[in-house]
């Protein structure tokens, strides 16, 4: 049978009819089809078909379908078949639907999942806490922790009984606990089976572990995650308590988001938390407002800079006619340069330390680009219906040159300077450096044309 | 012992007096750590020490240095010795190496390998054939891929067998093989290890496979895992054949990468494949310069513009004091726009499809950002020293509106017909959106400015 036939218009028929039917042929499909799916329907056959679902089939497709749309479909559900399907959610997913309901809601849930189970509502309370975007907002409590002097075959036994009863969601590695839950060390599931059963998890671990902190920034975590070629990097607090793990495919997520995230600041958007669509106007406004009008005051220099050149404008008109070709060229060099450094600064191939190194390259690529395009523009300057000729091209030419080079130095150095003095580069940049290099570019070109040209 | 010291300038001595010690130390750290210490090391100390590590442990370190520097160490070792390391790698990095060599190197290292395991030549050769960034490319073939009629007690034994022999890297899925090796269904480790012992794998196993074709682009196969939350997909050829498979650690590297080439398109880079500092200066230039002159170019017309109001502009130089200020405030809200498209498009939040959805959302938003700007536009150009007043500051004022609005509808759609075309959307978009919205702005700040004014 075809998930949307049983999913179509007669899904109410189906749940009535054949409840059975139903839940055997939505075992063969992956609960994100379903979940797609779902979201198609209305409330009320969707809320139907939560109910009809074993609780852990609709704990995993709950999961997956958009926030506010889950949180009409809670919200329909009576709080005590919310909270059985709660429960049977990871500790992590848990506490982020958690975290996006009502306040309202949030109240009412927790409280009835005091009752159904007092350690998960504890549990789920601790985790939604944890600010957005740290290690601790992402990390699920379920890892399994055992004394150092477990012996191996206890401990592959427990791996197989906690797998088992679903306490954790996927099994990578054993952590090896001191007292008060110290992080001491790390074996690998691989280790543990090839190991000879009768050693103890002391014996066989690896002392050395990398872990994150679970107030740091998810950013930082999937760094180490992907550095290292991990499956799962543990959490531990400031005193080196094990808390949680994160997985590698919670961070693909993260890799995602961040890099939606830097473009938008790069694009000088504050970024923006939902869809395209999913964004309501008045947010989709705000995210881009702020930085517009930041960059058109920033752009009122371009104006006093043009009104302390007017006797020469006025003087040769023609010099206006190449303003906005070399400024906008100074403008694409430093975008160019800053997009290079910004995302060499994000995967740390390239430290503010290293300006020096940085700004003797940029100097010398933007004087090489520059030549290609000032030839260009020289041709171009040559051959204008009216004006002064070769003068008026040469202060063309060497313009261009200048604009491209100062445009690639203040591109590549600007995120430099950001990043050291602790903001994020990628904020706004690329607009940034092509608005400063505009007022720049104009300083260039019209001092070069006040200096060089023998203005009527 | 910390690892600096062992690895500091006493190596070679350390290699001599003491190996075993040296062995064991290593033992305890990470090899992201050993390759990143290597790097710092004399090329022949580096080479000394891939010779004392076990042949596992120096072929993981490897993989981990960058491509360069790794050609020069493979290139030291006698071709016998780096073969015997390049047969201790995971099938998938092995391919990636050999592609990252010389020709001349890599047939001479493939005829040697072609001697020690002629089957492992042979994998080889058919993975590095794939095109760099398919499935293909960067999936591994160790797999454990069994008959329908496999009982999952034999299956359990023949993970166990495998995880052991190191036939393969980390087991999260049997997959269940139809005659000729098509792929029928998977069975998780989760499931087998709960399943009752005496099933058939067609008994337990879920035959609708999520799967790839191993000519697919990475970015879709990053797309289906991140999607999914799978930790391993299964890569077939055009018959269903099962080819290899592509785990998540892969696709965190993968969605870096694409996340790093989509930020360079973007800023008007052709993508560099190297890091920034390991880019040669040449390479480093070509990226830049195409699309710096082919924007130039079309920079031009903003120079035919001018030229065509040159009496306007004669007439009342003051006109041409806002010009920076309009057109950078377009190309701004055009780049706005074109951000959160382009990601939205990656994402697959947003189709072709939605073209008017995206224009009316525009044409409202832009309307409302450029009435802001406006208001700051009519009181900057108001106050200007000299000038017509009040009719110049509504000229300025109205133009600014419609550039932001048109900037905006530009931004939006223009990626849009770009992937419509089947071209990638990010490339240079933002830099080339903002040219165009020069053009555009010009047009109309000055059309307006003739229209609207009565100059002297």
């Amino acid at each position: 049978m075809r998930l949307s036939t049983l999913l179509g218009p007669d899904l109410r028929q189906t749940l009535e009819q054949e409840p059975e039917a139903l839940r055997d042929a939505l075992d063969e499909f992956h609960e994100e089809d379903i979940a797609e799916i779902a979201e198609d329907l209305p409330l009320d056959d969707v809320v139907a078909l939560m109910r009809a679902l074993p609780d852990e089939l609709a704990a995993t497709v709950l999961e997956r379908i958009p926030d506010e749309r889950r949180a009409d479909i809670l919200e329909k559900l009576k709080p005590e078949e919310a909270a059985t399907i709660l429960v049977e959610m990871e500790p992590d997913d848990r506490a982020d639907v958690v975290q996006t309901l009502e306040l309202d809601l949030q109240k009412t849930l927790l409280e009835v999942l005091d009752q159904v189970d007092p350690e998960v509502a504890e549990e789920t309370r601790e985790l939604a806490a944890y600010p957005e975007h740290t290690a601790g907002g992402i990390m699920t409590t379920g890892f399994v922790g055992l004394a150092p002097d477990t012996k191996v075959w206890q401990a592959i036994e427990e791996v197989r009984r906690l797998s088992r009863e679903e306490e954790v969601e996927n099994v990578y590695y054993v952590y090896v606990l001191a007292f008060g839950d110290k992080l001491q060390g790390v074996v690998s599931l691989r280790d543990l089976i090839l190991a000879d059963p009768g050693q103890t998890l002391a014996d066989v671990m690896t002392e050395n572990v990398v872990r994150v902190h679970d107030m740091d920034e998810q950013e930082e975590v999937a760094r180490t995650i992907a550095k290292y070629d991990f499956q799962a990097l543990p959490v531990v607090d400031q005193q080196g308590v094990m808390l949680g793990v994160i997985t590698v495919d919670d961070v693909v997520d993260v890799v995602i988001e961040e890099a939606t995230e830097d473009a938008q600041r790069m694009g000088a958007v504050t970024p923006i938390e939902d869809t395209y669509f999913g964004t309501g106007f008045l947010a989709y406004w705000r995210s881009r407002v702020t930085w517009l009008v930041v960059l058109f005051l920033g752009g009122f220099l371009t104006a006093n800079v043009m009104e302390g050149f007017a006797d020469e404008l006025q003087r040769a008109i023609v010099l206006a006619m190449f303003i906005p070709l070399i400024i906008s060229t100074g403008g694409n060099a430093g975008s160019q340069s800053a997009t290079l450094v910004i995302r060499a600064l994000a995967v740390e191939e390239v430290r503010p330390a290293d300006w020096l190194k940085v700004a003797s390259r940029e100097l010398a690529v933007g004087l090489c680009l520059g030549l290609v395009v000032g030839v260009l523009g020289f041709g171009r300057a040559f051959f204008t219906a009216e004006g002064p000729g070769v003068p008026l091209a040469l202060v063309v030419a060497i313009s261009i040159v200048s604009v491209v080079t100062v445009g690639s130095l203040l591109g590549s150095l600007l995120p430099l300077v950001i990043q050291r003095v602790g903001l994020d580069p990628a904020v706004s940049s690329t607009p940034f450096i092509a608005s400063l290099s505009d007022v720049v570019g104009l300083l260039i070109y019209l001092s070069i044309a006040r200096a060089l040209l023998h203005l009527p």
